[in-house]
């Protein structure tokens, strides 16, 4: 049907997405790029979305097709895109976080700090459930020439490797030989978390954190040196203690924010350690005062990751530096992805290909 | 009475303190100092180990002599310390946090978190309010050479004047023009932390913030560019939105360090913003994840300051570049003044003269 | 004459430049924005423009109107424009050094390090020795609300006055109590850094270092401790030794940058001391191996500034602590002003007013 | 011989080091520490103090025994080193850049750094080509518990192991995927800095340049990602370019210090890149004025490590993170040893074994 491609899009809330024939977008804007969607990453973040969950702090006018984890070929672009830079048949991996371009996060590189950042899928535009998305400037498009890359290994890298390589970055320096660094929680990001605290660690052991055993089985995979099951650990303290010759963690990253994996991050933490909060699971957690003053603790979120910072992972996984955990869905079985997502069922990322 | 000195000592807790005579200290060790007291200041920590509610994290064989903010004259020396370094009549401020001086932080210059640190008065080592005191080697002294320095305007800096010093250094790479931090509660660690503000925010705007009109009088006078009155502020958010043409503060120094406080902070903190607890007033604070993250705050501790620290506000007081607010009391008077910071009524910092 | 605007432009390398009546310029693109000149700054960078000294590396389509610090009003703007950000009316700065937007350099915020930058009046884009000049995107505009700024104040601070300022933001945290800063040339971006080094030096002493006294009287009223002028001093080593208490200088911004003031730079550096070279006069400079390891000294360069730089000095104007040092002509009188500058004749900025 | 012991000694400049029977040094400062020497790493330096071109800048009383790359066991321990820290029989390293504990840099943890730093062989205190050395503190020792490790491996630590260490934990943070990280000079230094490239350098690509082909074969062995003879490759930009992408070097550790090799590392050096120098081999070199401020070029020196930084190396040993490339060499050897070393014959580190 020649004018039209297939979406799926949320009609109403907490109902089955559904499968819409619509309209293909076109090139209005200078900077215009359209995209041919190759593969869409399905976030945590999606099921808030769709279950209406995040209505009010963001609002959409429905139908709306989500999706925020993008790569894919570029099919047609705005005047002013340089050719030099983009053009047709490229292969890009799309950059959320659309900032003003102009405040003082844009201008110092962290769009996705912006008061007025849109997501694809998250805002007024579009997402990736689609077969096209429409990207508003070349300026959010990150391409790849290196031959072999695929499109559903790179979609997942635009948030849920992104984050959590933000996070470590933040925390880099006080990595190094004799250090140790805890990830909490091997879902999605966790599973990237492990394999950056690796290669930016300087040599830190690698802990590995989360209540299944299977999840802590594919930590392993991706190189953590200890495994630690935090449901069936009785004296975590005692435990993380004995691992780390009683010097404990000098840095977590906490990839599930909850008040529980704050109170365990705290209790294991080094002195001068820092806890950096990616996870969204909760909605607050207690600080011990004068344990963080007498330790001179650090605590602290991240968000997303920027422009830079996407071209670094894209830049380890194209160098086959980092492993890709993904299951792949049709973009038909959308809604059966969804509900084994919910499920916990869904092994490292899941990825719609339309 | 020769062979034997004044000291003001704890024999019972929560009792007054008595004003014993005891046996002169003599030198030992080969890099002991003997140290005649000039001045030393009087903290609310003092209150909480003279109760009793610290017997448990420090305990003490008593009768002990309290004091950790300490300057006065050498009056004798061990044999290894070094004469063209320091020597009998030299005006000195001693540091507390007495390392081990071979652990990680110890050997970073970070003495105070060394996991073995003593401070005089504070640990099996006898403190300041006394006519002398021995100090385990010389390298936990700072002699002053600048003339008319008086021991009663550096005995503060030592912990009233360091700790908060510490704090903004943290954060200083935060501050600049168009900047703006906050200073909560304006007591002995506040009066200071407002002039470094001054000082080390290279141009940003100091907000004082304290339930006290006198104590943002104090802050006034330091230096503070906005007067925020936390008891008679009705909207807190508004106010700042206001007075930082929506802004917010970039960083906070809570030298309180209560839910409270740390709630107030929160509120109104920028994105990306910095808040520093150096207060111990609280035992638990609530933190807003999804804020925290999507935010990217960063909060923290920060305890006392290390030796070089100490140099440097020393520095800034012998170039009368800080203000000092300081209530002298002699030693023999030493419950009374007790009493009045019990009851808040000292301005600035009491200091107890021998 | 209606449609027409008079430039001051270069018709042949080393002549003066003639002023031409040339078509005014017309919104073609959706973010191009065209700008009433109210005061464009006259830097020794023109000299080598018009000499033709640099008509390798920067290859010109003559005729063509220099003019790199300019300020002005907007006049008309492209569609895209947000009226939010900027209107017609608003009073702008122009940032310089107009990157490509996608590169690292750009992508960090540092537009001026972009391989493909383009300056107005140093490319193929006419600069503000004019009337009117057209930029290509309202992201390279800084508008000021702040009421009674004026062009000629605003015009130098978008490369006289910022410069200096990125250089001494690079060395900020090697400076604070008990620290010594050097200034070395106090021409156009020497009595700015003077001041940014009292605002950002966290209360080190600044020594104003050159080889005029009327120069260093300028420095003085910019808040210099130290006035060392480097044609008079017999012996400089000696001379800073005793002025600094022998610590020497930890930090020297080089607002000249030729072998002699770099020599004279290392040989007064403390320990662990930085250069930061900002100057062009010279070719080459040579370091001493056995000093530069045995002393850890660090030696940069630093380039333009950029775009958040430039909104901090714009707020150190606006808040009335910087003090501005120009010297105003008529755009008619360019080339006596140019005369003036190659004399060494304006003190401070020389400003063209159209 | 009871109370003897064997010692190389420097009794005449450019003369053999003579093997004498000395009487067996005896603790005798309350701090001390005496030595059974197990290795004593070989050193350029050691060249240059023996053959008396170092006569003036460190000036010694003849006979003095030379060796500051140190490990053994502890013998004997004066009454002040605590029991639980250090006890005869433990497996030490000895850190040099004995300071005076007091000054801003030894109070900042760079000991090193200080202007009255001693070090063993290199000053008064006699050094390891010796069966004993006297050390006048337990704090610039580091003990070695893990098990198998050998005094061989750790004596080289403490300078060639160090050295290069610092410089690179002094870049660190501009390295991470897609970055270059180029090591000038494959000798002692430089075998190191190749693995700690691989380590510290967060995905960096890692390129070995010297002039040789054993030595570039064994930089291959230590892990470096591109191998780059200076002597046979024509044209050295091209070449980087080449290997790069046009990327260029973003840090440079030159391990060899002369004119001719921070000629060839600015001429491939990457806008805003960094070369720290470590190699005393040249005495000056020349900086492109222009090239360094227009590309924002960083220059700087590194001296030796601190005590932390020897910690962390040790780490990386005890943890089999490194490989050691050295050369044993019995201590009746050590005039054939250091006549190999002058010719360039010694692969690795030379080590003698008393």
């Amino acid at each position: 049907m020649d004018g039209y491609i297939r979406s799926a899009r949320i009609h109403e809330y907490k109902k089955h997405l559904e499968l819409d024939n619509i309209s293909k977008p076109v090139i209005r804007g200078d900077e215009e790029v359209l995209v041919k969607v190759g593969a869409s990453g399905l976030c945590h973040s999606d099921l808030h979305l769709i279950s209406g969950e995040w209505k009010d702090i963001i609002p959409l006018n429905l139908p709306k097709t989500p999706g925020h984890e993008i790569a894919g070929w570029i099919e047609d672009v705005g005047k002013s895109v340089p050719e030099n830079i983009m053009k047709p048949g490229d292969l890009v991996a799309v950059f959320g976080g659309w900032g003003c371009g102009w405040c003082i996060h844009c201008k110092s590189g962290d769009e996705q700090l912006c008061a007025f950042a849109k997501w694809p899928g998250l805002s007024s535009f579009d997402g990736g459930f689609s077969e096209y998305v429409l990207v508003p400037s070349y300026r959010f498009l990150l391409n790849v020439r290196a031959s072999g890359t695929k499109p559903e290994n790179l979609a997942p890298l635009t948030d849920a490797g992104l984050t959590p390589y933000r996070a470590i970055k933040k925390v880099r320096n006080m990595l190094g030989p004799g250090k140790n660094i805890g990830i909490v929680g091997i879902g999605g990001l966790g599973s990237y978390a492990i394999q950056y605290a690796k290669i930016l660690g300087g040599g830190s052991k690698v802990f590995a954190m989360d209540r299944s055993d299977s999840k802590l089985e594919l930590a392993s995979k991706c190189g953590a040196d200890h495994l630690v099951n935090l449901h069936s650990t009785d004296n975590l303290v005692d435990r993380i203690k004995a691992e780390t010759g009683s010097k404990m963690l000098d840095v977590i990253i906490d990839c599930v924010g909850t008040d529980k994996t704050f109170y365990d991050s705290i209790s294991v933490l080094a002195k001068g350690g820092s806890v950096v909060i990616v996870g969204l699971f909760g909605t607050a957690a207690k600080i011990p005062i004068a344990m963080t003053v007498l330790n001179e603790f650090k605590i602290s979120g991240s968000l997303w990751g920027n422009y830079n910072e996407l071209r670094e992972v894209i830049e380890l996984l194209t160098e086959g530096r980092i492993m890709n955990n993904i299951t792949k869905f049709k973009l038909d079985d959308v809604n059966e992805a969804i509900e084994l997502l919910k499920e916990g069922q869904i092994i490292g990322r899941g990825v719609l290909i339309p």
